[in-house]
């Protein structure tokens, strides 16, 4: 991504999206076919897109992100296929909520293959008139999506709208502070009380063996560099009075882009932090209001250090 | 290939022809929209389709032989390039009759991407509709492409019908000659005087340095094993009443399967043989006459060993 712009054109996206796709079975030509018949620029379309598991992950053959729509290709030939099938569909309803779509190209003509294919593409169309109709759906639009401006106007960042920024600054200005190139892995909210705006890497890294749980909604930061410097980390936060946080958790995304989440607003769970664990923060909300960062404000903002 | 038949069903053969584009430009995907925009399992395609030129070849990016159409993808970001491209173009024009159309991908949105190749489809469509109504189109089937039961109902094979068989035995059937796995590079024609059915590598290959000139409708034959095979092969045919042949030339698809192509009827052409150069053919017409093999004949064939 050249250093000027802070997304991908669409074009550029796209071409990376397929360059994903494997041309030696039907992958490519499921997935293009789905892509060209649909012909809709404004729907986003993920390949290979992650999806935690309860051991591990799979890799979705292609995911519209608008709609929560998941396409599996089958190319398996096994007798136990529709079994495992079976598990995969509902280890997916667990995790997305949705079972996918499966295209099999397997015990399949062409024709069947184009049939399957264009099934899906006019089920797609429907949900998209749907959402639109209810006014659910946000055309897609790769300078809007990273753009703190989007969500300002909006008034609020829900992770329901996988809410998500390329660079800090953007996250920061989204909840108001206006703070060209920042650097820092966390601010103090200009407008909320005792709240902090964090960018951390919830998982270990470095000094700091971190997790987050989604499903509980509980992220665990703790410090290993030393007993000292965990109980010195422990202390000072059970003594602050900065105990909610806005996060956004340093990612990556399908093409391997840092990006910063939105995960929810977080408060620190006093009662179960202690000087083995670390802190633990507990999810309040899964929204956060945003604010023009180019109003004028009374508070002058704290910048803090904290762990990155 | 399995080895039961003698085709590769559309499902795999799109499979393969897919597989030989780039994804990691925009190869694939304007190939696979202008695909999957037209929709047509009649339509037969072909991707990097080699194309003879003065000084080596060319490989276009997609090709569509009942149509006689192609397209070219423009990667290029050189200055020079609309020079290099008309002078490809006129090249193209000398070879194949027709100028290929471009698709250029390079200083282009992806909505005019996608607009050139939707000008494509619909030319393609209009095209088909043209050559549906005067009865020239041909309804692409694999299975009856390389069978040679439809030469036989047509009662002629042409180089213009591009008649090509997977295997030699298809070839002598297309002519009235029923051997099952025939496996010499030669055979008597059943049916026509002092003719002979002839498979061969119309290049250098083991004993023989032959040649194929397309332009001049010339082939040569030439034993260069050693001078005196050469005399005794050059004196055997100038004394031989059979001279005529009917020629299906050993090639590869585009998919690297064995094919014989049909390349005319050649007569022995006995001013310019000599004993340093060899034999010269020269095609004296177009097209061949085809006959039922399950016809009882009354000349017993005679199967001569000819080189291959």
């Amino acid at each position: 991504m050249p250093k000027s712009k802070y997304y991908l054109t669409k074009k550029e996206y796209i071409k990376k999206q397929i360059a994903r796709t494997n041309k030696k079975n039907f992958e490519n030509y499921v997935i293009s076919r789905i892509i060209h018949r649909l012909d809709n620029l404004d729907l986003k379309f993920v390949t290979q897109q992650y999806v935690k598991r309860e051991d591990g992950y799979y890799l979705a053959d292609l995911y519209f992100p608008q709609l929560n729509y998941f396409i599996e290709i089958d190319e398996g030939h096994h007798l136990d296929q529709q079994e495992a099938d079976k598990i995969r569909d509902a280890d997916f309803q667990n995790v997305v909520g949705v079972s996918p779509k499966r295209v099999d190209v397997w015990n399949t003509t062409i024709k069947e293959i184009n049939d399957q294919c264009d099934q899906i593409v006019t089920e797609i169309e429907t949900l998209v008139i749907k959402r639109k109709s209810t006014g659910e759906f946000d055309s897609w639009s790769p300078e809007k999506e990273f753009n703190p401006d989007t969500w300002i106007k909006k008034g609020k960042i829900t992770t329901n709208d996988k809410v998500a920024f390329r660079r800090i600054v953007d996250g920061c200005k989204a909840l108001g502070l206006n703070y060209e190139g920042f650097q820092r892995a966390g601010a103090k909210h200009p407008y909320e009380e005792n709240t902090m705006i964090w960018f951390p890497k919830l998982y270990p890294n470095g000094a700091w063996e971190n997790f987050y749980d989604e499903e509980k909604g509980l992220i665990r930061e703790r410090n290993i560099e030393s007993e000292e410097k965990r109980f010195k980390h422990v202390t000072y936060h059970l003594n602050d009075p900065l105990k909610r946080r806005i996060v956004f958790a340093r990612v990556r995304d399908s093409l391997g882009f840092i990006l910063y989440r939105f995960r929810g607003v977080f408060e620190l769970d006093e009662d179960s932090s202690n000087y083995n664990d670390g802190l633990y923060w507990r999810k309040t909300s899964k929204e956060a209001k945003t604010y023009d960062y180019n109003k004028k404000r009374t508070p002058a903002c704290n910048i803090k250090s904290l762990n990155s």
